[in-house]
């Protein structure tokens, strides 16, 4: 069985780290089961993977962590579960697809969360997490929320290429999910499971294609937990 | 012979719209002949497209305008010539590329060259040219021209997302140039059929990729008429 090491919040059950979601989504495509333990970022166990961060994939004697080198490697290893969804043609596009998530939507969709993150992750990794998150935002969790409006309407702004896509295709990979929706969809779910908080307004053109993610796989991502 | 209505300079040879570019390497990819005419804003030569836009593609009876539309037509109509390469896996996530370069790159690009390109276009197309621009932008190409290095920072900023993709891959289409690379590259060659500015610095890890496709098909774009 593949064991995915997965971010947890104060419930071990609380999963909500867009990698981590990505990982999952990718796993469930190719129908692959997988046992996911959950890490604090606290906790010592995902040392062996010789770096620090989750998702971290151990299938046998293989170890991957980084969630766009464990979907590469699920296509090379599982490439009769399912058509391969990082192959040529397609891959560089999933990929820019990738960086404009890391480089455009997720700086902005943390700062609109972060402050919501805090109450959702364990006791013990409250301090950790605000002096860390403090550091790399300059400023305080407190000012970030104050900022939320003047971020999720930079959200809209950058959503319009999604929005014109989407309103043309099911999905990112055209009339199938691929990991392209996956990398985007996990960013959403993050959101989605630290707290109310709205990415985009009611009625929005994204909305359908969301409503299509939360019930892949049988509503997998619909019902997973949720804050507390 | 398939034909195609090209937006033109003062310099009838003088070819640099970014949509049209779109089409000429979508035909060359394609190994399509292609006899171009040159059009200008003035010009009513392309009112049997029942629109006022290049590039128009006129194939036998077949009259298609918009590059994406061309693109998704030469696809169809030409499968057998080279794979395609709008087809569903990849299709969506070109059209999302598409989507960036139009809301995100075009926008910046034009404030940085139409000041350049008014020098270009036909003297009987100045005053239109003048016009319109100055009133979608808001502002005296003049002053366009004082906030070059704005512009060109924030472009640099933009690029981020293709600097990761392409340090990775030779071609947003992977191993081989596709429509994405087109839809890319044809700002650039617009912005170098049209001015000496260059939309990064030397050195930049964008250039080896410029270079790939200056170099395409017998070197096409590197040969093409530049300013005047």
């Amino acid at each position: 069985m593949i064991k995915m090491y997965d971010l947890a919040g104060a419930d071990p059950e609380h999963r909500f780290s867009p990698y981590c979601w990505r990982v999952r989504l990718a796993l469930a495509h190719k129908g692959l089961s997988v046992e996911t333990i959950p890490w604090r970022y606290h906790e010592e166990k995902i040392a062996f993977s010789g770096q620090g961060f989750v998702p971290v994939l151990v299938d046998g004697d293989i170890v991957v962590s980084d969630s766009w080198r464990i979907a590469r490697y699920l296509d090379e290893a599982y490439p009769k579960s399912k058509p391969p969804f990082t192959v040529a043609g397609s891959v560089a596009k999933s990929l820019f697809i990738k960086h404009w998530m890391g480089k455009v939507v997720h700086p902005v969709v943390s700062r609109v969360i972060i402050p919501e993150i805090i109450k959702q992750v364990h006791p013990l990794n409250r301090d950790y997490f605000r002096n860390t998150r403090e550091q790399r935002f300059g400023m305080r969790l407190e000012d970030l929320s104050a900022e939320r409006d003047k971020n999720l309407q930079s959200l809209h702004a950058s959503f319009e290429v999604l929005r014109a896509t989407l309103g043309e295709f099911q999905f990112l990979g055209g009339s199938e999910a691929d990991f392209s929706d996956y990398l985007v969809f996990a960013a959403f779910q993050w959101a989605r499971c630290v707290s109310q908080v709205k990415l985009f307004p009611e009625g929005d053109l994204l909305e359908p294609w969301l409503d299509r993610m939360l019930k892949m796989f049988d509503g997998m991502a619909q019902k997973a937990r949720r804050y507390t």
